[in-house]
């Protein structure tokens, strides 16, 4: 049973002020408060005496701007980053050695090695010069070498310093479409990929095109991944909000999509898309198939373009769940470009890969008209294309080393041991954050996070108010200055009013995972004793 | 003597048509026509059999992406790739063997081999497992293996990776800043600098934070890089234009600036920032020193942001012209932080190196109020970084082989070679076209452009209008059929109206250039004898 909590005066004065930071959001539901950010906004700006004469304040910037929050880079981390300099700066000056970021999936960040196989192809297309001498034979593997000349071939002019086309070389977008159609089962067209420089610049691509004003509207889980909050408030768009049942293990409802897509359209927002997250940022659920398909359904009745994040499609942790593709799911319905409008994302940054830095991605873009495909080509030419080391990164995940290839067998053991690793992980952080007193923590079936629900004691809220502070962030912030460990507040995400909730990532290297337990079992038992009721 | 054409009716028509495709833009300016996209956009819409119940149609997508305009991948561009197409399925089907895309500033597309320090880090820093290896000293310059690992040490667990700081890695905007500090010769603060994918996505930056409707104006020049218009449309602002004086080599009046200034005041415009390219683009031009001090003096006087796009710095032809930053100018004035808020747009994929598809380069940030910068992190982070590759060789470009380094002969060579053949280039392509009827080049003192303006005969003009579309874009049209030639029309940069150019870069190989300059002449003799009045 999902709760709705009774929001107390206090809960509802600290939510306006800090809880949700999102857009414009559909603040009258009943579970979801409407940020001020407005207010905050100008008080700050008076209080900018140097620049009163300034030609830009923050009186005078884009407001859209204002209200963009991005909580996993928000005021945790700036935190987190001070501490580290100052540990820097006076080792011994904090009650522990390191920060221990696990507010961002970022894995090569705390330790992943990157594939090697990858990363030979990249280094081999960088400077091809070598490809011809015989030092490289030995220091690179064969399949490497003869996939970076395959690859060589596909770019015109062998030119990896050039401009590609704005979709991406093409070349690779059919060894993309290729590895899509191996993974689903039915045709993919490169035409239809966009290649991009991770996953958001194409989220912000499709914001851009079907935003047109505060009128429309885009159904978003909640919680969400706060790229989703941040590019609707650029785009001065209203989040309309669904919520995932945490008692369901985070589960998606279509009648709570229903619901949600009436009281929009009551107050005239005009609802255009909706974002499914599937494996589940922060949420970390994987959605069941025929959960999928009543969300196609709901879409394709609806006329709504669905918005699949598939990024975590190769994160997947329990045995009984399995990743399935939005567009496989709805072409095994018997539905085509003519019945749904469908846009996957992926990206070089999640997977086993975690190639975060080489900034690669694709978004595949069905069942649009000419004319609108053709807009959307324009937006992207503007910025030209994306980079092409992650361009050739992204075919590189989407069609890796085969049975046979040299580097199979070491690939696969990479492969395999980083999955392996983050599914104990997940276990073990899971089990740790279940033991705690009034922390519940669902499984972390895939993705790369888990999102413990925190009760958190009377006295630790009014402590959170006296400190002008939303009581999950006030948790998150004890935490970071008591251990080193940094984790983002759930109000960053979104979740139901008087609930509070942190997301942690799995990602930790595993030697690492004891101390964290130990260290966050240590705290929460301190916190809970200073608060206690 | 700049030309203020009788506009006939026809040609107004033309021109309300097709010639402009800005953002809003102030159109009472007397010399200037404003489009009516959304007339031709609904007129699109209503084509559309298929998708009249589509979710998504011309008519419902946000219009400010239909408003926005991207020239030099525009319509000739994509005949372009058809033609080639063609000739790949039908080799002899055209008059000519390849298509010659002198439409972009691409140079390694047409040939130009990168710098091979440069590349050596990038694949060094790619895959560092080689670093230690002994085949690895054969292979890489002594100094590349030493910045692979400076650089790695830069790096946070040397993790290539991982998503950076969203200004990018600490190490390397050091080394920028002093980069910037020996160009300069005045400090420059390594958390000034923004580093991003490429200029574009810096400009899109500062537009959507200065931008808030179209009561808000950017001044900007005219011809311009569309960029810049795009932006603009994609933003919802309007674009102020200033001239610049074809007749004195497109200079930059400041008579001129003052004057939209006032007019667009006089509309309630509120004119945020100034647009200055320099070295110019599409135009060429390098502004003198004493030229850019007024420029600084006025922007300081009027409270405008400065926007220097000074991407083709490394991009000088003339030995009586020097690259000056507006930084420097500015600091050189005694101005400082509390005076000027400039920003300076720089680019891996312009100068000798020409690195267009790594998408690397930065912004330096001057003159905001920390609450302000603290808004352009927020919309930095939102897209978490910029790719590393791109980030590594920004700072390799601020910093090259130095003399003692065991690269630095060849570097230099390479260099060298790549800055000197481009001056003859220019000079060969420009010779050319001043020797063409009723054509006027002016000189290329820098960037990689040539905008010589064409007089059409009065026929060639009614032609044009008959084919429904401009007649720069007939012209060019016809030039590409005729030859293989890709050049982009004027009216996509903007043109005073009633006069026509386009633009070509110089970037096509030098052994190329001959025919080039033959298969252009053939072709403008030809036209004019089909359409000499």
């Amino acid at each position: 049973m999902r709760k709705y909590a009774r929001v107390s005066a206090t809960i509802a004065h600290l939510l306006r002020k800090r809880s949700l930071q999102f857009p414009r959001l559909l603040s009258s539901s009943p579970i979801l408060d409407h940020p001020s950010s407005s207010s905050s906004s100008s008080s700050s700006s008076s209080s900018m005496s140097s620049s009163s004469t300034h030609p830009v304040s923050l009186g005078t910037i884009n407001e859209k701007v204002l209200k963009c929050e991005y909580a996993v880079r928000g005021e945790i981390v700036t935190l987190a980053q001070r501490l580290q300099e100052e540990l820097l700066a006076k080792p011994g000056s904090h009650p522990f050695d390191e920060i221990l970021y696990c507010n961002i999936g970022n894995p090569q960040s705390l330790g992943q090695q990157p594939i090697t196989f990858f990363r030979e192809v990249l280094a081999l297309c960088d400077h091809p010069a070598i490809l011809d001498r015989s030092e490289t034979q030995g220091l690179f593997s064969t399949d490497a070498i003869k996939r970076a000349w395959e690859i060589l071939d596909q770019i015109p002019g062998r030119a990896t310093g050039a401009y590609s086309h704005s979709q991406g070389i093409k070349g690779l977008r059919d060894t993309i479409a290729a590895g899509i159609e191996a993974r689903d089962g039915y045709p993919a067209d490169p035409n239809d990929i966009f290649l991009t420089d991770g996953a958001s610049p194409a989220v912000h691509i499709m914001m851009q095109l079907l935003i047109r004003s505060e009128g429309d509207g885009i159904l978003c889980p909640i919680p969400q991944y706060p790229l989703y909050s941040a590019s609707i408030a650029l785009n001065g768009g209203t989040l309309v909000p669904y919520y995932l049942d945490e008692s369901a293990g985070w589960g998606l409802e279509t009648s709570e999509l229903k619901k949600q897509l009436e009281a929009a359209k009551s107050k005239g927002i005009n609802v255009r898309a909706l974002v499914v997250i599937n494996p589940g940022n922060p949420t970390g659920q994987v959605l069941a198939e025929d959960n999928q398909r009543q969300i196609v359904e709901f879409c394709k009745q609806e006329g709504l373009v669905l918005l699949a994040d598939e990024v975590y499609q190769e994160n997947i942790y329990v045995p009984d769940k399995k990743f399935h593709s939005f567009k496989k799911i709805s072409r095994s319905m018997g539905y085509g470009n003519e019945d749904i409008t469908l846009i996957s994302f992926q990206s070089v940054s999640k997977g086993y890969y975690g190639e975060c830095g080489k900034r690669g991605g694709y978004m595949e873009v069905t069942g649009f008209s000419p004319e609108i495909r053709e807009q959307i080509y324009k937006v992207a030419s503007v910025n030209l294309c994306s980079n092409i080391s992650g361009q050739i990164l992204a075919s590189l995940v989407m069609s890796p080393p085969k049975v046979g290839d040299e580097s199979f067998d070491s690939y696969s053991a990479e492969k395999d041991g980083i999955l392996s690793s983050l599914a104990r992980r997940a276990k073990a952080l899971e089990d740790a954050l279940n033991n705690l007193e009034g922390v519940e923590c669902n499984k972390t079936e895939g993705a790369m996070y888990l999102f413990p629900r925190i009760y958190l004691p009377v006295k630790a809220v009014k402590a959170a108010e006296a400190a002008n502070t939303s009581p999950d962030t006030f948790y998150c912030r004890r935490l970071l200055n008591a251990t080193g460990i940094v984790v983002v507040p759930g109000s960053g995400f979104g979740q139901v009013p008087g609930t509070w909730h942190f997301r942690c990532t799995i990602l930790p290297q595993e030697d690492k995972i004891p101390d964290i337990v130990s260290r966050l079992t240590e705290f929460h038992k301190q916190f809970m004793e200073e608060f206690r009721d």
